[in-house]
């Protein structure tokens, strides 16, 4: 899937689903000023980003607000469904495989890995822990394309090459370090920490 | 604390600095360069992305590599300790109780709160639990003015107001929500599963 978005205004579509679909039922029509102006941004830029998923709104109505809802959930891929695995079954490891937004996106997370052998064998929210060295064969057993890496930062780029040799394509990586990756695999990376701390220098 | 960095620039702070702290011991000098090829960036970047921390590299030499760990970690405030407090101990709030990597950025999680009387008055990772309606006191008390909220999309809001009221300047919100605070509350989101829908996009 090759689009020709720039990833920031990619970065800006859920925040639009999200805030179109808290809207009540009833509401059948919505405008690029009120989404704009519910959303603390500017109304030309709500168009321009709208616009890549082939929405127009029509002068003095606005946008259909679910066939807004739909074009956007299109492009994103809702629809399609991704399996993902996860690696580093800890605290923030067990949280995510228990959490339940992904499944609006049309992922979800089949299998986890681990390497402590206490914690191979159980099931955590439902989702079969395996050992790390099982991690091709499950990669490959349940067509996963996308893996959240919640490892600590010393095994994290171990795991990476492992996840990568498994023919996993996007890595969203929890570990505080920077992953090296084939340029074919999409990496991105969730520093909670460094991001309460840049919160903190901006105050 | 007011600075004329580019937030991107900023964000880029701690990458650095995860990246020199992960070098060995022995390793005095290092150059602009090979930082670059190491995180996958170009050279300038590096350079004025560090020249903002007042560090500059010598002519065939570069950076001593403590003095500008030691810089990065003075411009991030990594020595001035800061406390915050989370809201929400599900299973998200409780992993983030527990991790300790929010420590080399000087910020401590204080205290916690949740509006669930079965976890008011237990301790999550050693933190007490407190009741959401104690949530003035406690950020008073405590002198916190960084708050992580990991509460559901439901109730975000709401708890987002009454950190503003309790004198939060800073909110880490994980609620796939989009807050409304005033100017003078900086807000920044990390939203996991629209993370992951990104990434899956990109590939």
């Amino acid at each position: 899937m090759i689009k020709d978005i720039p990833e920031i205004s990619l970065q800006r579509l859920p925040v639009y689903l999200n805030y179109l679909k808290s809207l009540p039922e009833g509401d059948k029509y919505i405008s690029s000023g009120a989404i704009a102006a519910a959303l603390g941004m500017g109304e030309v830029l709500v168009r321009k980003d709208l616009a890549y998923t082939n929405s127009s709104g029509r002068p003095k109505v606005g946008y259909v607000r679910a066939q807004l809802i739909a074009a956007i959930e299109d492009y994103l891929g809702c629809n399609q469904k991704k399996n993902a695995v996860l690696v580093g079954v800890g605290g923030l490891g067990s949280a995510l495989l228990a959490y339940g937004g992904f499944s609006k996106y049309g992922i979800e997370i089949v299998e986890a890995f681990d390497s402590d052998s206490k914690k191979v064998g159980t099931s955590v929210a439902g989702k079969p822990v395996r050992a790390d060295e099982d991690l091709c064969d499950g990669v490959a057993g349940c067509g996963a394309v996308l893996a959240i890496l919640a490892v600590p930062a010393s095994s994290a780029q171990a795991v990476c090459d492992s996840l990568v040799q498994a023919g996993i394509k996007g890595i969203l990586n929890f570990a505080p370090v920077q992953l090296k990756a084939p340029e074919s695999v999409v990496v991105r990376n969730i520093d909670v920490a460094a991001s309460l701390a840049i919160l903190a220098s901006l105050l």
